[in-house]
């Protein structure tokens, strides 16, 4: 495979930096590396393969003037819709990791594990990354739909500070030190106070109560599994963790529920990491799975009234699984696939 | 009603110290307070009415040359079973916190609110107070259940480390220092690290992969709403947060659900607050009901593709709702019934 001119768009965010530790560490085959960032990051450098790159503001310009192959985007819907049109146009592939794109019906939304067979068939030059939350559902929801056919879904989210950005993490710092001095705290990025509080909102609300967030999943989750009936419902919480979100899984299933079956499937996929074991008190927590590229699944048990319901607990890194390194599997894909 | 001799068994714990300020708040018509606890509180003082009381040591001779009315436990479940007989032969009303006695078909398990007519049908001098998490459900699910009838409901759990008493909250305290210190932590009262993770288990797990949490919330919501066939299922999930529980609750429902007579039957409610308008970006936090009596209940909403489904946000203090309030509560109605 040909090394690449890649652009970082939105570099020095938190999924901006894991782009360029990931590309890193999988030798992503590249000829050259633009960080592209707002002119708030002016001046700035980022580090990739020892070396240090001035930050480049985006702009039109800097745009055209370069031969850029792949363009990967974090920076949010607004301005992935004002940008990553003129990219296409200057022959770049882009992965774009907002909602802009996401429900667009000519845009594939890719978990490669689960659907990136729409890579190929598509002629788009966007592909949309999922949101973290449902990118680290679908593998699991596909592997049991495989095996037992899903009827029902409900989900509860445990998500972590990161979700927000840099500025996530620092709100929850901040609050947690500000408390334990005896200072009041004043919420910022978050609605309420999160340090030791759980907010049970993400996203502005839609007129039915739902918040964008649980929007999100749902029509996500239908859109990547090719299930347009998909019946699932969701409720997503904000946690004062800072790494990686955890997800409470209740299915109800067409066929009764093998466990074993179940685990022996999780165990042989190589995008999830089977942890579950009642007698070792195994299950994934948010340590486990941080800094990892897995999916983590765990507390897997069957009611004992119904043999056709399944629980979970599913817990992925939802900067690394749930943003950047998706992002980068569709790059790998798509760039294969123009090679063959 | 005649004043009382009022023990408090396990007075130097988290729910004992909440059952002498409750005590004290409302007036409890009290002649005598004895506070017992263990040999390691022997020398400490508890505080009640502007007087220092010295604990007393739990032993029988303690127990027996005392005339004690009612006994308010809080001491777990293998203590319980060893010492609330001596305090009922010895003509107290024992009201206990622990799990010991809650399944047992003679003893009557009570949220007075919800199933307080018991009280009233059972001559048994040990009442068991239900487990925190069941206590904050059963009240909402009565309600919806009275307007709509119930099919099934799905419950997750964010449960605060108060839930394990003093050392847990020293244990989340400690470890967020440590933490923030650079240094190292060893989990000792939680099963991991709970300072910025989540633990997906609360109590031992079962053959079947249930926690005993899970199941204690499964058996007495049946026992409670009187509904011995529910079809609920649990996951229960510890969250680095001090005060107060919250519950995820999905329902699905034998009729349609009508919002507007949710919320009116809500607001109605003496022991529940409806924090439930989208608009205003309302809901309820930890922090709205940390120190109150009441179950806080928003995020109410009928999912798009189904009116027989209702999701909800279920809020309460653990210490307090969870346990000491409701204690109190059920002695209340006895006492208010012995005087009729």
């Amino acid at each position: 495979m040909k090394p690449l001119n890649v652009a970082i768009v939105g570099a020095t965010g938190l999924v901006g930096e894991e782009f360029i530790s990931i590309l890193e560490e999988r030798n992503f085959p590249i000829n050259e590396l633009y960080p592209f960032a707002s002119e708030n990051s002016l001046g700035e450098t980022i580090t990739y393969d020892h070396k240090e790159i001035d930050v480049i503001v985006l702009k039109e310009e800097e745009i055209r003037k370069r031969k850029i192959d792949l363009a990967l985007f974090s920076i949010g819907a607004g301005l992935a819709l004002e940008w990553a049109k003129l990219f296409t146009e200057c022959g770049a592939v882009v992965v774009d990791n907002s909602s802009a794109f996401r429900m667009d019906p000519e845009i594939p939304l890719v978990v490669p594990e689960v659907n990136g067979h729409v890579l190929k068939e598509s002629r788009s030059k966007i592909i949309a990354n999922p949101n973290c939350s449902t990118i680290q559902l679908v593998p699991f929801l596909k592997l049991v739909d495989g095996l037992f056919g899903i009827e029902k879904v409900v989900v509860s989210t445990y998500q972590s500070v990161s979700g927000a950005g840099k500025k996530g993490i620092e709100e929850l710092h901040n609050q947690v030190t500000s408390l334990f001095n005896g200072r009041s705290v004043k919420p910022e990025v978050f609605l309420q106070r999160i340090a030791f509080n759980l907010i049970p909102q993400i996203g502005p609300f839609f007129e039915d109560g739902y918040c964008e967030e649980e929007i999100k999943m749902i029509n996500e989750s239908r859109k990547i599994l090719e299930k347009p009936e998909l019946d699932i419902d969701v409720t997503t919480v904000r946690v004062p963790t800072f790494y990686s979100h955890a997800e409470s899984v209740w299915i109800e299933l067409k066929k009764s529920c093998d466990l074993a079956a179940l685990r022996k499937k999780i165990s042989e996929s190589e995008e999830m990491v089977l942890m579950d074991n009642i007698e070792e008190m195994l299950y994934p927590t948010l340590v486990d799975s941080s800094g990892k590229d897995e999916v983590f699944v765990g507390r897997l048990r069957v009611n004992r009234e119904g043999k056709k319901r399944l629980s979970a607990w599913v817990v992925a890194d939802n900067v690394r699984k749930g943003a950047a390194y998706n992002a980068i599997r569709i790059a790998e894909t798509i760039m294969g696939d123009m090679h063959e």
